[in-house]
C-alpha cells in the first residue's frame, strides 16, 4: 500500500557563499552529488543568510555612523547604534522595543526582530559584520527558480526562509521571506469537509509550513546546511510570493 | 552519499473515530497496514480533533443556555451565543474581539480563534454539533505515547496538533497543542556558530515545526487523514509539554 508521503533531505556540500557565488550551480551540483535530478512539484528551501551572502549584502558596521535617532534608540534598548541605524534603513516601523529587544515591521511587511538583520554565521573577521536581507527575496526566489528551469527543465517551488520569532510563542521558527512557483498562501474557503459542511478556516500558510518543515533538518545540523530539498507534494498553483503572507497591518487585531 | 533526510508519511485508513475509540490500537493497525513498524525517534502527529473525538469532547450547542454576558458578546461580535456560551468556559480570557472574530487565551495558555473549539467535520447532525479540545492534551499525547510503548517498545515522540491563525501573518499553520516523549522547545543558547560566535538566536518550536511538517501533508488531503509518522529525526531529549511553547502574557510585547 502507498501512503503519500514527501521527504525532506538537506544537500550536503554547499560550500561557505562568497558575494557573487551562483547559487543554482552550486545547488544542481550538490543535487548531482545525492544522484538526484530536480523534477516538476520539488521544493527547495534555502536560507535567506547564503541568499544574502550571494547578493553581496554584508555590511561592515564599522563604516556606519548612526544618527541621532538611532543613539536614542539604542540607550533605550541597549542595542549597538550603528546596528540600530541599519535597521532603522530596513524597516518601515519599529512595532515594540524594550532593553534587549527591537521589533519592527520590515520594508516588506514581515514583523520580527532587528528587521532580520543577522549577526551570526557572517564571517571571521569578528563581530562589525552583518548581513541584511536580500533587498527583494521574491525577486531572488524567482531568478533561483528561472536559472533551475533553465539548466534542467524542471518547475521547482523556491522558498527563502528565515528564522523568526513569534508575538505570543516562544520558540523560533523557519519562515518564509522569499517565494516563487506556486501558491504561498492556499484558499481553503468553499471546500467541504467530511460531512459535506463547508471548512471553518480559510487559508493556509502553505509556504511558511514548507520553511518550517525544512528547518526540523537544518536545526538539527547547526546551520551547516543551507539548502533543504522537499519532495512528494503537488504544488499549489499559483505565482505566489511570501509577501503574500503579510497580514496587512490595519487588519491586525494586535498592531 | 547518504544525506541527513527525513519523511513525512500519512496513514491512511483511520476510520471516523468515535468516542471510546482506542487510537493506539487504530494507529498501529495503520502502521501495519503500510508494512511498518514503529522505532524509537519516530515522530506521529495526530490532529487534536480525533483525540477530542475518542475523548467524547463532542457538544451538542441545543443543550446550551447562554449567560447575559454571552448574549452581549454574541451581539457584538456576530456569533452565536451558545458558541459563546462554551467559549468562555474554555477561554482564560478574551483577547481582542470585533465582528466575526474572537480571538481567546485558551485555559491551556495558547492564543487562536474561538477557543480552539471546532465546528467542522464533527457529525452529520448538523449545526448544532460542536468538538472542544481535548482536556488536557499533554496528557493525551502522553497516554497515547504510553501505549505505543507498551505495545511496540518503541520510544515514540507524540505531537496533537491544531490549526492555528497568526496575529501578524495570513494563512493558518499546523500548531501543537500537546506533546511527549522530546522536548517542545529547543534551546540552542550557548551553542557555536560555524565561525564560534555564540548564535544569535535561542531556541525552536520545535514541537510547532513538527505540526507545520505534517499539515503540509493533510492540508492536501483535505483531512482525510489525521494521523502523520515522521521519520528520520534524532529527536531532541526531555519531558516537553506543548505548554512550554505558551509566551507568558507578561512577556509579550504584543499582549
Amino acid at each position: 500500500m502507498i501512503a503519500p508521503h514527501i521527504t525532506i533531505q538537506s544537500l550536503p556540500g554547499i560550500p561557505l557563499i562568497q558575494a557573487g557565488d551562483d547559487l543554482a550551480a552550486m545547488i544542481l551540483e550538490a543535487v548531482a552529488r545525492l544522484n538526484l535530478r530536480l523534477q516538476d512539484d520539488d521544493v527547495l528551501v534555502v536560507t535567506s543568510k547564503i541568499v544574502s551572502k550571494s547578493e553581496g549584502r554584508r555590511l561592515d558596521l564599522r563604516t556606519i555612523t548612526p544618527s541621532a535617532r538611532a543613539e536614542e534608540i539604542a540607550q533605550q534598548t541597549g542595542k549597538d547604534s550603528r546596528l540600530v541605524e541599519v535597521l532603522l534603513g530596513e524597516a518601515a516601523e519599529i512595532s515594540r522595543m524594550r532593553p534587549g529587544s527591537i521589533i519592527t515591521r520590515h520594508k516588506l511587511g514581515f514583523i520580527s526582530a532587528n528587521a532580520g538583520i543577522d549577526h551570526s554565521n557572517v564571517g571571521t573577521e569578528g563581530d562589525d559584520w552583518i548581513l541584511l536581507l536580500p533587498v527583494d527575496p521574491d525577486a531572488s526566489a524567482r531568478r533561483l527558480r528561472e536559472a533551475l528551469f533553465k539548466a534542467t527543465g524542471a518547475q521547482v517551488g523556491i522558498v527563502i526562509s528565515d528564522t523568526h520569532g513569534r508575538p505570543f510563542r516562544l520558540g523560533n521558527m523557519g519562515t518564509a521571506v522569499g517565494v516563487a512557483g506556486f501558491a504561498a498562501l492556499v484558499d481553503l474557503r468553499g471546500q467541504p469537509d467530511l460531512f459535506n459542511r463547508k471548512l471553518q478556516y480559510t487559508d493556509i500558510g502553505f509556504a511558511d509550513e514548507l520553511a518550517a518543515a525544512a528547518d526540523l533538518l537544518s536545526g538539527q545540523a547547526n546551520e551547516g546546511l543551507p539548502v533543504t530539498l522537499i519532495r512528494g507534494l503537488r504544488l499549489p498553483p499559483g505565482d505566489g510570493k511570501a509577501t503574500d503572507l503579510n497580514r496587512p497591518p490595519e487588519t491586525s487585531m494586535f498592531r
